[in-house]
């Protein structure tokens, strides 16, 4: 592996101490987790007597190996006794990471009536009268379901329903934090694709959108498309829609910055699974020059045997040459290279190879397809998934916005003209004057991008969803009962 | 109908009316108002010029036609122009009654890098490693799915899972309110028992608790009963198991109130559906005299034709006379007369006709089995389901302080044993110093009740889930981390 681990946060440990309490002994703690490769980010007294002290000491380490490394080396210093060692990531997690509120108060028998029985009985006889109703007088309204079968989780593979859910959790709170909208985990303990149809089928009624989650390819569009033909909302796959919304965003803004046309480029493509095939599709849809796109197998061309009808697909849209070589061959005079893959496919010298003012983005995470130290030396803009690394390319900048807007006008369905609008609306944060090689897309901490996102989606919504647009303010209910029931 | 229906807040409207402004304007609005039968809550200047005046006039009526018959009303005065009306049971439901918060704060990338990618990881792979760890790290340990087909909702009937939202929100947020726990609204559209114990069944690893809610009768008992076998979290059907607690805790201090003890009384029941069932079945293991149940076919007696399982097992373990005649016959000299069926079925004269010191709780909605005025009269306790009489039986006694209780211990099963537990600690809130026919149980209010719940509860709980008792307390992350990892 050529990218070295640094140390961050998110290996961050607490580690107790106790110490003989001399002039120099907590200096000679920090030496020695500075010594160990270790960062020092607090250091707190818990207690203390004449003679000793007992501290928190707070570090970021490289990863779980690392921080044993760390205590170890702490433990054999003389006078030093470590009593605990707690990992602030796992400290966090207790408990979960998202919780369910009541917006209403429940305070007195009246409140009581309004919202529960008696009161709620006429809400529910209005919404089985007018089924539209829903979206206004429920959490319809602002709720989507975060679904997931834990099939491909992160890097991490098939690891099922239960250890999915913190990350199913942490994208709920994202959701919450960037989007403002309601989502929840609906972790599943099936496989089967016929199953998940039915089972997002049955629970829809409560959610305004569905975003698929970590659903391993081929199932995944499968289950995409049958639930897109059989739902009144909008589904989505993040690992699909919000990567490849994301990469032509940071493409756009690197053509830009290189001077060329997307009409022109030859594009490869490493990693034809969810996220590269959605990349390639929406390339495709923009009129992108060529494509050649590779996975395990080699390059997808027409012949090759024993493909998917995704594959096929693909073979039967790209790679105007039926090149059937291999990457590093591919790469050669190529303009961008997109590797949604597996780390460290290619090499600096691999990078030197390809055309004048080349763009490489090589995302796979923690460990890129290429060094992107190594690629900075040849290409003219580089971009990863890492966020210790310039450009990073992250689909917090996307799914936010995109739920905010479909929801905002009660969107039926995900579109490929929201997918382009949402990616143009990414890029163009980043004004003209701020574009450089290392930013091509803004920061997934730029308030701008999310209400650019959704209203980029509002306009882009298409048929009689559009005329509910803005037909739900949010009412400040005993001030000012703008709406009549 | 005999109960007259009283105007009440889930019935409140507010007005907006522009009158001329003369001294006594606003003095004839609330004597209209008034004289219409609906009382006034509130008056708000809204606007005003020289001559007119606008105001908002909130005010309780009895039900929707009623709250038109107001309206009508005031149209019909003088120099009276009614803007709007707007009804506040509705706008409190605009945009849903619970939302989805995060409990941790996503300010800066060390903390996106802990929540999220890439700290979140190395969760995901301890929970995979250890599967009970989704107890301590996810949303599991305080999370409660509340599962409707929408088949029997309140007295409503079989509105579909759409329109049964609203109650289920509601009950999300009951259960946050009164217990502390995180609910969520999973309502389904199917009815078919096979798949709504599918998908229960799929859904359940992001939960520690299943809560069922208004399915219809027989098909809520097989859907229980199949998901217990299945599922190693607590299945609780709230319409059964809650109601029966409840009635139980009730007749408990009913019968010390008039000195009788369970084993010698006679009970007659109405409506053996989920609740009557469930009711049934906790007062036989509690060893009652004798039951008689009735339903829409008449008694339940040995050699009635065309019986569920359910009723087959009733008529054996019931009526050990084996009575065939009707309610009214039935009632006669009986101790205890429990209705949850339908409207007006018996008099007062019907009550006169039970023994002495008889008990009668008529529970249907919101129109009880006897007008309880009328059974006062003759019964030396009566109770109903209504908030605007004496002695309310509400289900939001117990099962907040249910799944408290079985949450806190990760309790594997609800059992009877609990239910028994919980009916006592709700009994023993009213203590026998304040115990009258008219303070039989306490009130949905009473802060005592969830707590004395959960401990009775977590005190029932058998088996090897209570080892894993009290080792979650919860962490105040930044301060004292306390458990380690």
């Amino acid at each position: 592996m050529v990218t070295t681990r640094l140390p961050s946060a998110g290996f961050s440990i607490t580690i107790r101490i106790a110490v003989t309490a001399d002039a120099s002994s907590i200096g000679r703690l920090t030496t020695c987790v500075g010594e160990a490769g270790a960062i020092v980010t607090a250091l707190d007294v818990v207690d203390s007597d004449p003679n000793h002290v007992l501290v928190d000491l707070t570090c970021d380490t490289a990863d779980s190996g690392h921080a044993d490394q760390v205590v170890k080396q702490l433990e054999e210093q003389d006078g030093v006794d470590v009593r605990k060692v707690s990992d602030r990531t796992f400290l966090l997690h207790l408990g979960g990471k998202i919780e369910v509120s009541s917006k209403v108060a429940l305070r007195n028998r009246d409140e009581l009536s309004r919202a529960y029985t008696p009161g709620v009985a006429r809400v529910c006889m209005a919404i089985a009268e007018n089924p539209a109703d829903a979206r206004r007088l429920t959490i319809k309204r602002n709720t989507v379901a975060v679904v997931s079968d834990g099939s491909a989780v992160l890097g991490l593979g098939n690891i099922g329903p239960a250890a999915a859910m913190p990350v199913m959790e942490g994208k709920a709170a994202l959701f919450k934090r960037f989007g403002g909208v309601d989502a929840w985990p609906v972790v599943l303990d099936t496989q089967d694709t016929d199953e998940i149809v039915k089972i997002v089928k049955a629970i829809a009624p409560a959610y305004g959108g569905i975003n698929l989650e970590d659903i391993a390819a081929p199932r995944c569009f499968e289950i995409e498309a049958r639930l897109r033909e059989q739902l009144d909302i909008p589904v989505f796959h993040d690992d699909q829609h919000g990567t490849a919304i994301c990469v032509l965003a940071a493409l756009t803004n690197a053509l830009r910055v290189v001077g060329k046309r997307l009409e022109d480029v030859r594009v490869v493509v490493s990693g034809a699974g969810a996220a590269g095939t959605a990349i390639m599709k929406l390339l495709l849809r923009q009129g992108v020059g060529d494509i050649i796109a590779y996975d395990r197998k080699g390059a997808l061309h027409r012949g090759m045997a024993d493909m998917s009808e995704t594959w096929q697909w693909l073979a039967d849209h790209t790679n105007k040459s039926n090149y059937e070589g291999d990457l590093a061959g591919a790469i050669v005079g190529a303009d961008v290279f997109i590797g949604v893959s597996a780390p460290n496919l290619l090499t600096g010298d691999d990078i030197a190879k390809m055309a004048e003012k080349s763009i490489v983005f090589a995302l796979a995470n923690p460990d890129p397809e290429v060094d992107p130290r190594e690629a900075r030396k040849h290409a003219a803009v580089v971009a990863t998934g890492r966020s210790d690394q310039p450009n990073q390319i992250n689909n917090v900048l996307a799914f936010p916005g995109v739920f905010r807007g479909m929801l905002d006008v009660s969107a039926e369905e995900f579109t490929e003209e929201m997918a382009l609008a949402a990616a143009n609306a990414i890029a163009d944060v980043v004004g003209e004057d701020k574009l450089n090689p290392t930013v091509i897309i803004p920061s997934v901490f730029d308030p701008r991008v999310t209400p650019a996102v959704a209203a980029a989606i509002r306009a882009a919504v298409r048929g009689p969803a559009q005329h509910n647009a803005a037909a739900l303010p949010e009412v400040e209910l005993e001030k000012a009962p703008e709406e009549t029931f």
